[in-house]
């Protein structure tokens, strides 16, 4: 068999016998969830870019396959800002169960979704009804910057993490130059409209430092890497 | 005007021409969000009686309307325990997307929806794409059991929050006996099916104490109904 | 077993345990429907109390299980009426079945649905469709408004029934003052808009007589009160 | 202009410049729903002669456009009599509601729907709905075999209008032998799915006589069309 | 049995009992998809038309039945024109689903779909889909003015096949006079709104020849019926 | 304005600041759209890549932008080959609207799609009704494989362009050894479900040589590049 451990197993470098293959020996997959939408200044596909890079290290660790990662989510609340392509919340979680009985299909049976979006929360109530509906099949969910692992990172160095913060601003999600300091949150008046929540956001960040070490990053990163590992146990 | 403070301001008690007399001088409303679902030795309407007996009493307090409360939610996972009825994810949103359509078509402004179940979560993301096409709407959410003025309650108390536990376990919740004690929680593999839940869950608690002092439960509705009339302020 | 006739059995104040031992011994279900929309000076849930407090009785005589009442139903043609909310009539489809898919899924297998709103009417359509899937399923479906024994009563005090006329002006929709006397009936030109059907209806009723004798009015309710005790039979 | 009275107006002896012209000066549009359903020894397309016929006869004297007929309705119950085609209920008012926008979108005001089947009635509810958002439009609902005029010809002769009976033996339905006499009436044990459907009504009449004189069927044609040539002048 | 062939087998002219026998001996259905939408000079319903002569003629040869034909389809980019009557594409997707399930539910197992019209191309995704979930079921589509057989035709005759041009002007298409000579093709700048396409495309046609010989017309026909005689041999 | 031609403009690369500066003097926007299927020994993802490698060498010669592409097109043919994820054809359709509409709410008015995968084909329906209701938005639609520059080339090779075929063998389609010579075309019996489909295209390609001379697949991009620049143009 040509597919080895270390490696990044995405189903873009492969075909469709190197997927069956897999099978024979492996009923797990790896989904990752994401958004375009305005990160401030890091790049519009921040959401997509860290769980995807999540998957990757884990995937080299586990052998475990990564799906094409979907590059939209649910962002109305951002659709002022150029550049944010948002899907309706029934389409988005149109899109995931369409995925996820594709992949049921020919045999994937234990599924990690990783989310990096906050607005694809709902996705999850769909899961429950697919499950209800496929024998056999277990879900699990990760939305890493809600982790406690990753809280406790936070916690430990004094930062609080928040919306294109320090907590997204990795090498591979910057895209330019970041504004130096820290931005203080801004008062949100309930759930806002798309035009109000440009007027609150400004430049869109959700407040707080707009970096930090990138020790602190790694340990972050680190730490949710191992909770992805865990957990494609799936026990 | 007929209508006075001090009475609970509830749609069924008035007819229409109440309303548009309240409208020619307040445009909020308050619409209870809930669940009929499995709550162990509790009501299966707990999730609808707690937030519309917090409607009720800020109703009484402020004189901003209640609407009649959705008594169905998002449950899919406690669709194996009898009484649970479940409205897919998507007709929910829909429903809550046709009730608050309705209450702007004549002239309601400033929403407060007041939700009793977390399954309903994903209700938020609809709300958003209603509020891009309805100017000058206000909405906002509120979720008395992830408040922060009730988790200080909960702190004050050692206790720890969760479904079907003390939490909800109010004089107006209960309609038989309830276990002593406290119960272990159960371990949770992921994302599970329904029936998969059922074995999980058991009596159907997410564990911790069932009772707490009344005292304390006064303490936790005292905190919430705060809570509602500072958001019924809309600033 | 707890639970006894002689007292009303309502899901709310039941929890699952109830319901499981319930469905030992019996399969039957009512289910009422309703509307939240313009009844001119009666109570704007007037759709929803008549058929809930109908089933109230049969299940005080039958020992039958009510579900919690919808408290909303299809009124389009009312959404100038302020008070008026209304489901698109996809959308409250899309909640029948779910509610009756939720039911027949742990064991219910004869459904009575209740209905007090004319609008409500396509969802027979829907539950056709629903029957179509579901084995041994019995649906049965009421309109007390319209059925032949309420008719005879009305026919034989000379009275004609209509949208909030003496008809659903019972002790239990009232909710200030009726006017007194009778309204001629205004004229119908064809299937009218919201705006259109404000200005043809006025105060909202269809004409006829505001009030009926208390008599009368007990003779509505027993004569509808029968026909479901019968209907439960599922003969 | 090439269009002249005593001809049938249906659209597809037209092409677009006809109607162009005809809107110049009229802005009425006949829209025929029926079924393709089992009509015991009747046409399967019953349901769509008739008010075909009627729209036909309406035209010549009116000179008002006949749209092409919807061969399809919503006849859930009837699926397991070979040759009903069925749409659901979804489909079916998504159906109208595209021809009704379409017709308005170029200058239609007022449409008269000549209805066919009994099964089509939740149409109503999504004309509500589009009549909402369409400024100036008239819609009228027309169902020949519940109209008042038609039930008083029964009437008249003593005959009970009924699926299948003599009231939908006209010389353009029937397709080959009817049967002699008279059906008893079946007895309905509530709402039916397709397989008890096809046992209770066996042959698919619901009871009463097969035929009636010609005499009889001229009049309630006659009746109907009376009925459709008042509606058409939209009072 | 009353069926025999030479003679054209449209479910119109049928009972139910009809069907049923058919179904003893045969389980193919030809289903006729078109439009209502502007042919310049040509009839409205051209594409309906020109399939259904098409399923006549092969209904006559092979004894196989013939559905209703469906007179609608999905036209968005004539809505500018007088006359078209649009559904949207997802609506034409959920009528043709549930024709084909209809059929299948009492034993259709193979289905010759007469597609009349370029726009519901997309029907052909949706009926890949319904065939993943109805075992034994053969689909087969065929639109006559992409086959290679008239495609042979008109090249034979140096002619280019174009909407509403030539190819489409049959004795039974035209409702009046069509213009003699021919038209330049104008120039398509992309996906066209309706607007734009009547200001682009004039008349109607998309140009060339209006008319061609009726040797040529009928060399036309022949080609397409022997293609659709071949077909309904499922082979 | 930090922005240069010779650079591919992909969202992910840019924040939203850099697409607000990019809409102040353009209004273009690529979007790819392409398929997560089986492509015998190609990439899962060829479909994605090919039109993707299109995009950003247009982006880098016209300075357009390039959305993300969106990794899952409509595949149910082929659901029965591992690696297939495929959405159903109404998700497909949902999507590509929400992309469009997101940007054409903050200013794209030109967007050209480059789709890879034959079947999203009927996005284009979509894509005219959302036309209708967009004022001044331009959509052009490319699908490199079938348009009249690549055929040419592939005409003049003698090549026959089919699905997986040397067609899309490009060095970034390829993901392992690629079979030597030709593959005889196989007979396609109607319209399959994805079992058949998958026992008739066995590796998955639909015949002809597997490879092209690198030359010719040179010339192929080159001619599908041309076109793009040249649609670029809006004219």
């Amino acid at each position: 068999m040509g597919l080895m451990y270390n490696r990044t197993m995405r189903f873009e470098d492969l075909n469709w016998m190197d997927i069956e293959n897999y099978l024979q020996t492996d009923n797990r997959l790896m989904l990752v969830l994401g958004a375009c939408e305005q990160h401030a200044s890091l790049s519009l596909l921040s959401d997509v870019r860290i769980p995807l890079a999540l998957a990757d290290a884990a995937s080299q660790q586990s052998g475990v396959l990564v799906a094409p990662p979907l590059n939209f989510g649910s962002s109305p609340y951002f659709l002022a800002y150029p550049g944010t392509l948002s899907l309706r919340v029934s389409t988005l979680l149109d899109v995931v169960e369409d995925l996820v009985r594709s992949a049921y299909g020919y045999g994937f049976r234990r599924i990690l979704v990783l989310n990096g979006h906050g607005g694809n929360d709902p996705v999850r109530s769909r899961l429950y009804e697919v499950a209800n509906t496929l024998p056999d099949l277990q879900i699990a969910w990760y939305a890493w910057w809600v982790s406690h692992s990753v809280d406790e990172v936070a916690h430990e160095h004094g930062l609080k993490p928040s919306h294109a913060n320090w907590l997204e601003n990795f090498t591979f999600t910057r895209v330019g130059d970041v504004p130096p300091g820290s931005k203080p949150p801004p008062h949100i008046p309930g759930l806002m409209n798309a035009r109000q929540a440009r007027q609150v956001y400004g430049d869109g960040s959700f407040g707080g430092p707009y970096t930090a070490d990138p020790a602190v990053m790694n340990q972050v990163f680190q730490a949710a890497l191992q909770d992805i590992l865990q957990m494609l146990k799936f026990e």
